[in-house]
């Protein structure tokens, strides 16, 4: 066990590493040539342009007023100066609440800090367990003495650790009620706010029964003039258009090339010339632009005559259409209602926004959608507990002996010392980093498969498993031994009422690792988030070797997204070990509150200036975050149920069953309340924003509108 | 253990029995005095009238016809004759799916029992596992010996289990599927082919937000204008009208005596007088006729004057209201919608029928209702783990050693042998007899107290609590030994592979005990409902010392109904029994088809004869049904796993594992395509309805007629 030392050691070197990556940023995010890894989102909005061009050749690249540099941290300041509103506009609802998670933490955690470090503290420490239990082969370290396990057994003080549980408890809880409240109202106020966004007046209809006289058009025109003859504005057919797609693709890559050429020309006065065989090595001189000219050309008759085939094909028009209506209203009816008999036909819902839309999947039928979350919940299953079986055989085919055996001709190679110890220290590392590293995408893809059909709930789901993932292999398997199959058949054959012993047993001894955990990956992780190396790295090589227009070097800019799927299980890891650690370690405390506070303010930076979030779903992932708290928080009290157990102080755990069955109340309090705001769309907000305007004909939106966004988006965009 | 000769006996007793009480039913029924009690559907019909009033006098009672006798179970076929869409007619479709519960009873264990029979009986007797692991003072019975006892550990026979437990569970979800498919659309076709129900234009508001300039009623229709302009039609506030409805009820009695004395003047020709005192036995002598007529005067005027105060005293409206609308479309739109932006405010949801609606729940608000689930849910555990704790007590209060220490003057009475032996043999067993007979009752108050504003939603909350008891003091209790807490404290001492194990080990001992219980309760418990005792005697009491006029007769008959908060519980306590026994000790099935079959013939001949159903679901309790006996069919798998692991036939768990997995999987698909159409109503329906009617003006209602019938019923009817 670590001493407190030894905890300030890491400490340090994390600070000491937390600290260089700002410094680096500081120094990079300064220079001009960097501006576009650093401020992408600016660039984006047009609000910002390349630096000088005029002036001195190396004022281009390098920032030469030393004065700059002495405030190296004053982005931090920035960050948090501009207003929520103004953030909104700015970077959408889903960014602002996300970070509102940060803040959730903050409100969480300082408060119980100040009480258990009041309360829990001095109690501890004031005891003796330790001592008088304490055999002369086992030392224990400065923080043991200071957490619950150094309170004698069947001692009274227990009681102190009750009462805080339920402070903790109500105030946990309070704090998520208030928040579910106002992010529902923030999300309320931000779908009527809008301006007349084409996916409030538009329904996604799928799995429309195939008719053998009607095509799908004709079917959805007439199944709506019937159903919804007040409110049916138009409708829009959903196409594969994979082949359109690949032509239109190739035509923005020769005019891109045709701009180079052009630039060429302009430049140097001289018409570029090109060899048309492969890679431009073999083949024909021609002259560039006349070549790429005609190409185009060639091509925009393609696209036409491939369009026209698109729309007329039977094959390539799927079963589901937007359906968009004369009123938010109408819209509102049909996707929040029943449409026909056969519940698993004509089914409506919200349409996504059409840049949220994940195409591929608008055309899965509905028995084929249960039959894949039946084979990826089994899938998920496996993943999540026998992960380890895959990576223990390329370790063991990447270890010195495997290859010796497979590969006997690279005996020689593997002798060489540096090799060798590069296999033996290495190797096995990197397969279960490789493995971690692409979980998310495994997820992602599994999310896929399933069927969801907007790119925000994909996220949504791809998170959950993550946050399961995370728990059981993070949490649960640094807690216990063995891999996670082996925990599970420890559980299995264990009693009920052994699990929270086993657990709770098990926590305090933990408390130094993760303190160690919270500061590589929350402190010094977080720090290095802000100086965005892999993107940096990227964009220079792209802008070294690719990038031949302006418009090249755009697209060579990536400024990522928050990452939900992967961001947000990682912040419910630190609420989950806050609050396990809130009663029993109080020392865990100040780490996670550091990591909430440095997260708020690099992510707060992060979101102005750099990402640019694909997609608005209006914060819809609200209530799986109350949930995961939730879940953190009977877990909390469930583990320190099971401590006090082993401590013999019997007599708690009926106090302490109070507490998950009244949380789990709160939870369906809270869900009954709020959750339908994030689901349904209510109608009086339809109706008050027809009364707002007061003008009888502004609720109906201009004919085309809407459909003819989901016209153009639907014609280019599928299946990329 | 029983052999088969005592389960014989206790067969031909109960078959004794049964035939006992049909044979005494035959004789009771054919009797005219008995004419109201056994065909009161008919008299309420209005297609039957009292026997012959004319001829013998002795034959106004007593069926003299002896070749009627002769006949005396020809009321089977009879009952069997009425085809399905006429007992709709005549009983509504709630009675008919009921009796369709008893059908996949028989649909499902007819086969399973031919193929139990066929492969495993000749497994299991031909093998010898019970001989050679015969110890000379255990003597296993003929049941064991046809049951999976008898297989050998670790034998190769186990394998024709695990394939017929496969065939079982496919065949039950064939079943299940094709049945949850029919009812849905009887269901649907019910809904669409009624002739303008006011329900189905009308939707229930509850939580309307109170507001300080305007009254409940002016807010709900500036609300309904605002919200729904085309298609709100008008409203009905509920009120509070408990004072009027016993003035109502007052009035209704003082006109029967009325009619009492009008009679016997015109019988007698003497006007009668009565005494306006107590009772009538002290006070000044009236003219009872005269008396009555200023009595009832009175009151209609003291009716007229308070229903004036009701409608306009603030105080005793509720929040809640009924709005009825143009079109069902509207209605269904309206009942399907979040109205506001808080979603515990304005709730809707389509009304229920005027008869099935229970008044004193509609005011009650949101936050409470969420309160009431809690403590209700926290009262059915102590109820279920928890109930022998008073019983126990009162046993041990009603105990010869009691009563000699609480009352020790009753001494002498104790001495007395005939007392004795009644306070020790009967008292006890009196006190959990009537524990259970009232626990229906208790768990229907439990319901009323969670707040559900139909009878039809209460009835089958109290189902699934009824059916959660029986599980686990039924089922659970005999199969383990100790009260039920004592099993939950070893439950949750028990490793969770420990669990299948230990129920799985006890099963195949408790076969006999379950025949037999099985005989008792499904055998003659059945032939005594149709004897229908407990009305016979009570409407024979009523009409001897109460009935005044013919009024009073006809309120002296109690056709009863189903009763699903108790009946369709006991029902799934056989498919459990049948699906847990299928494989482990396939004996018990012809008793269990022989129950679906008699009860099928005695319910269809009640439903036709007797019960009249207080309401009309529209067969809404079907998802429950349908989900009751998929859990038992995961309870049989897990039991069947238990088993084999104890028999060493460990290698089949993972055959097995695949079972529970896939009909979980089953079950949720079976909701996702049948479930909505037992909650929502679809809009598809709704137009097809207008369509149909090939008149523009048809699918608007009569302007007043669905408000005024919920208004005539809200104002008479209230906390009836």
């Amino acid at each position: 066990m670590a001493t407190l030392s030894d905890i300030g050691v890491a400490a340090g070197l994390n600070i000491l590493s937390a600290f260089i990556f700002f410094v680096a940023f500081a120094i990079l995010r300064l220079q001009p040539f960097n501006d576009r890894v650093y401020f992408p989102k600016w660039y984006l909005k047009g609000l910002r342009t390349d630096p000088v061009h005029g002036g001195a050749f190396v004022r281009k690249f390098v920032n030469l007023d030393w004065r700059s540099y002495l405030r190296f941290l004053n982005w931090m300041p920035a960050a948090l100066r501009m207003p929520e509103l103004e953030l909104i506009d700015h970077a959408g609802l889903d960014s602002v609440v996300y970070l509102r998670i940060y803040l959730v933490g903050l409100k969480i955690f300082v408060p119980i800090a100040f009480l258990a470090w009041a309360v829990l503290v001095p109690v501890n420490a004031t005891s003796t367990g330790l001592e008088s239990a304490g055999l002369d082969n086992i030392t224990s370290s400065d923080i043991d003495k200071l957490s619950i396990s150094n309170v004698h057994s069947t001692s009274e003080r227990f009681w102190a650790h009750i009462l805080v549980a339920y402070a903790f408890t109500f105030w946990t809880c309070y704090i998520l009620l208030k928040e579910y409240e106002k992010v529902a109202s923030m999300r309320l106020q931000f779908l009527a706010a809008e301006k007349r966004r084409p996916d409030q007046f538009t329904v996604l209809v799928r799995n429309i029964p195939p008719d053998p006289d009607e095509s799908v058009s004709e079917l959805v025109e007439h199944f709506f003039l019937v159903n919804h003859p007040d409110n049916y504005l138009s409708h829009q057919v959903v196409y594969n258009a994979n082949k359109l797609a690949k032509l239109v693709k190739k035509k923005k890559k020769l005019q891109n090339w045709l701009v180079y050429y052009q630039n060429k020309v302009e430049r140097t006065s001289e018409r570029p010339q090109i060899k048309t065989g492969f890679l431009g090595l073999c083949g024909n001189k021609v002259d560039a632009i006349d070549h790429h000219n005609t190409e185009i050309d060639k091509l925009s008759k393609e696209i036409a005559l491939e369009r026209d085939n698109v729309s007329n094909d039977p094959k390539s028009i799927m079963p589901a259409a937007f359906v968009s209506f004369k009123t938010r209203w109408g819209a509102a009816v049909c996707a929040q209602t029943q449409q026909t008999r056969n519940p698993t036909m004509w089914l409506t819902e919200w349409a996504p926004e059409p840049r949220d839309i994940y195409w591929s999947n608008l055309a899965i039928p509905y028995v084929s959608l249960t039959v894949r979350r039946l084979i990826m919940a089994v899938a998920f299953f496996f993943l999540t507990f026998f992960f380890m079986i895959p990576i223990a055989i390329v370790q063991g085919l990447a270890s010195i002996d495997g290859i010796q055996k497979r590969a006997p001709w690279l005996n020689p190679l593997i002798e060489i010392p540096f090799i060798k110890s590069f296999i033996q220290g290495f190797l096995p590392g990197i397969a279960l980093k490789l493995f971690l590293i692409f979980l998310p995408t495994i997820l992602m893809i599994m999310s896929k498969f399933e069927g969801f059909g907007s790119i925000s709930s994909l996220e949504r789901r791809a998170a959950s498993r993550y946050y399961l993932f995370n728990f059981v292999n993070i949490f649960l398997g640094n807690i216990l031994t063995g891999t996670a199959f082996e925990q599970l058949d420890s559980f299995i054959h264990q009693a009920a009422n052994e699990y929270p012993i086993t657990i709770g047993t098990a926590i305090p001894l933990k408390a130094s690792f993760f303190i160690t955990y919270i500061m590589v990956d929350g402190w010094a992780g977080i720090a290095a988030e802000v100086l965005m190396l892999k993107p940096l790295i990227i964009y220079h090589l792209k802008n070294f070797f690719l990038v031949k227009t302006e418009k090249d070097r755009e697209e060579a800019m990536d400024p990522g997204s928050i990452g939900f799927n992967t961001g947000e299980p990682r912040i419910q890891l630190y609420f989950l070990l806050g609050l396990v650690y809130a009663s029993v370690t109080p020392t865990v405390l100040p780490f996670i509150i550091v990591f909430f506070g440095l997260a708020y303010v690099v992510f707060r930076h992060q979101i102005i200036n750099v990402y640019n979030q694909e997609y608005e779903s209006g914060a819809a992932f609200w209530p799986d975050v109350h949930f995961r708290v939730i879940i953190a928080l009977i877990v909390s009290q469930i583990v320190l149920m099971g401590l006090l157990t082993t401590k013999k102080a019997a007599s708690s755990t009926p106090f302490l069953i109070v507490l998950p069955v009244l949380t789990i109340w709160f939870h369906i309090y809270c869900k009954g309340r709020f959750e339908p705001a994030f689901v349904r769309y209510p109608l009086q907000v339809c109706q008050l924003i027809i009364l707002m305007a007061n003008n009888p004909t502004s609720h109906v939106c201009d004919l085309d509108f809407p459909s003819c966004i989901y016209a153009s988006t639907t014609f280019i965009l599928p299946n990329l």
